[in-house]
């Protein structure tokens, strides 16, 4: 095994896993008769090259890579409402089986950018045919709205390197509050919305319950 | 096998084989050196029931759905831009290995309730162990804001039985034109970005060419 | 959620979860240069019909179910060689993750109808959107040959309902004695194929290697 | 895109739409009340290093591989029995979405290595975001003993280029045969199991059709 090979194994397992813990939840709310916080679930481990220019970027020794870049590993959960975002942390947080080491809110205080998203860290353990390791892994919470401009977002930060040009950054910014104001929008009609949803599962479940009833199941 | 098995059968083939052709190209995008107009596919037969009640509301005949109803199987393509639908509309039109029987543009000309969306009617062919059926199948190409409305749309369209109360169709109109100036704010940099991932996936490349070289690939 | 949806969704959980874990050690072997024991992962829940048939044939109360039907969620690992079993349950008891709760060899001693397998019982916790809960999976450990027949003697246990006619149980024996010679010829150049196994792996691992010095990673 | 990803990525594709095609076959028979004849399908693309070495070994030109190279991609349909094979054949022949290229039967004729399959070289035509092209597939068919044997070989092949010692050989060839008895052992069965299965596939038919009746579907 190479050494990237043999180090970035317990992060994709980790990814893997995470993936699979998560997409059962919102697969458990779909069949329960709730409103579902979440709209879907990605994951990724961070390509080798990025990796090393982050770390040359942000001054980070090689041998430190496990402890000091807290994104090797990501998981990214999309939801439809602001508020689902709470339900979501709060989801994640009472898990025992990985630990939250780490919480950022940037959508009570967003970045000058007009990035809005949530982050926690946590630190996830993996077994191995070498054993048990744990590793970090940056979980993102954010509404379509916030992901749709995020990566619009990424890819420009990266044709620029990270020095955006004044009249680009003030597009991206209205373009930022368009979206600001598409999740607004929605908030004010979330309430109708998870109705909606109940009904819908209610018909279904109640189909479902009469069917096992005539079977005697 | 049931009734409904038999019937759906050749329509959920044809959308698990139209799942992995739409992916392909949008891997086929990712790996050359273009703005890749596919954000992602997904697809879906729809349920017993829904195919049900559209029927009777639509007044079809259970043995005319193959003909009379044209959504029975669906896949969608999401793109990040509005530019991005007539460059998929061309790539689905040029391809030999299914017709187009129909089309609908509900964005030059967008529906009252603030519905906006591309639509095409394929008859697809399937081999199957008992021969070659064709199926028609309907596919939506829309960009992420388009589709975030579109779903939360439908949510409330099936708690209202279509009836939608005035005072939230008219907020489902504000939430659409929030969703349509997001996506105006998104056309203006949008030749921004594709010049952004198109210098990304020119260092990739680069990296890439340069490996083989130096292992005489 | 219908009384057995809800009812069997952890196990469902519990399967997803087990298939990643176990075949993450699959690829993890395949990337170290060691001998891969799983050749292959698979996992089912069984369907309601089978469950109701095993509790009236056991005489097990439905409320009594998760205690006393162990393999309502099964994982299935088949493995090359007899000789990489003790391998896998050395691997499988080693874990943090899940207890292992009970344990029975039908390798050592075979079945009187020819079945071998080394069973596990073992108790996943699973984490949904109501809490944890624990769950009993079965875990089968088998070679290729003896998952072969096994899945024979499944089909024919069914058409005769547990009372296979004497001629066939005989014919039965003597495809199972084949199986079992196939077992041993194999094992004969089990080394031999280690080793085979060993270069390919440092093959890859060499030409792995040189990219990366090559490219400074 | 990189030479080798610009020329792989057809024949990647190719694979990805065969194995759906033919995994669906599979899923068909399942809910047919007939015998499923494939067991499982997987699929791959031959890794770059192998290309080159093959071209080396039986000196093919480089821009000669597309027509002279006829397993760049794979795919591998394995059965539970020898009669089975004639089934399967039969259903890839009769297909109008590729074109049967050539067929090998390694059944009929064994290798003298004690190497038993069925060959056909396919031309399968993918649609590509430039355009449409056709690349040749290789469609293996055995039997779970004979893919089981096989991967053996392999192996070993691999360790002695090719140049397997003489006392080797031999225990290989015994295997083969014990492989060979356990396929007739089974082939004596299938008449069994054929009806066993019938029956499995026909109770869940009847249960399926109960519901549907009492559903009004």
């Amino acid at each position: 095994m190479s050494n990237w090979d043999t180090f970035l194994t317990p992060y994709r397992q980790a990814v893997e896993e995470l993936k699979v813990k998560l997409r059962g939840l919102r697969e458990q709310y779909k069949l329960s008769s709730k409103h579902t916080p979440i709209e879907f679930v990605t994951g990724r481990v961070k390509p080798v090259t990025s990796i090393l220019e982050k770390a040359k970027l942000k001054n980070i020794a090689l041998d430190e890579l496990s402890e000091q870049m807290q994104d090797i590993a990501g998981v990214r959960l999309v939801c439809q409402f602001v508020g689902d975002i709470d339900t979501i942390v709060e989801l994640v947080s009472s898990r025992s089986d990985f630990e939250v080491v780490e919480a950022r809110d940037y959508i009570k205080t967003k970045k000058e950018s007009g990035y809005r998203s949530y982050h926690m860290v946590i630190k996830y353990p993996v077994h191995t045919i070498d054993g048990e390791v744990s590793v970090l892994v940056e979980v993102q919470i954010r509404t379509m709205a916030m992901n749709f401009w995020a990566t619009i977002e990424h890819s420009l930060n990266y044709k620029y390197s990270g020095e955006i040009p004044e009249n680009i950054k003030k597009r991206l910014q209205s373009a930022s509050e368009a979206a600001f104001r598409l999740d607004e929008e929605m908030s004010m009609i979330r309430g109708e919305v998870r109705d909606a949803q109940q009904i819908i599962l209610q018909n279904k479940e109640n189909y479902q319950r009469d069917r096992e009833r005539r079977e005697g199941g």
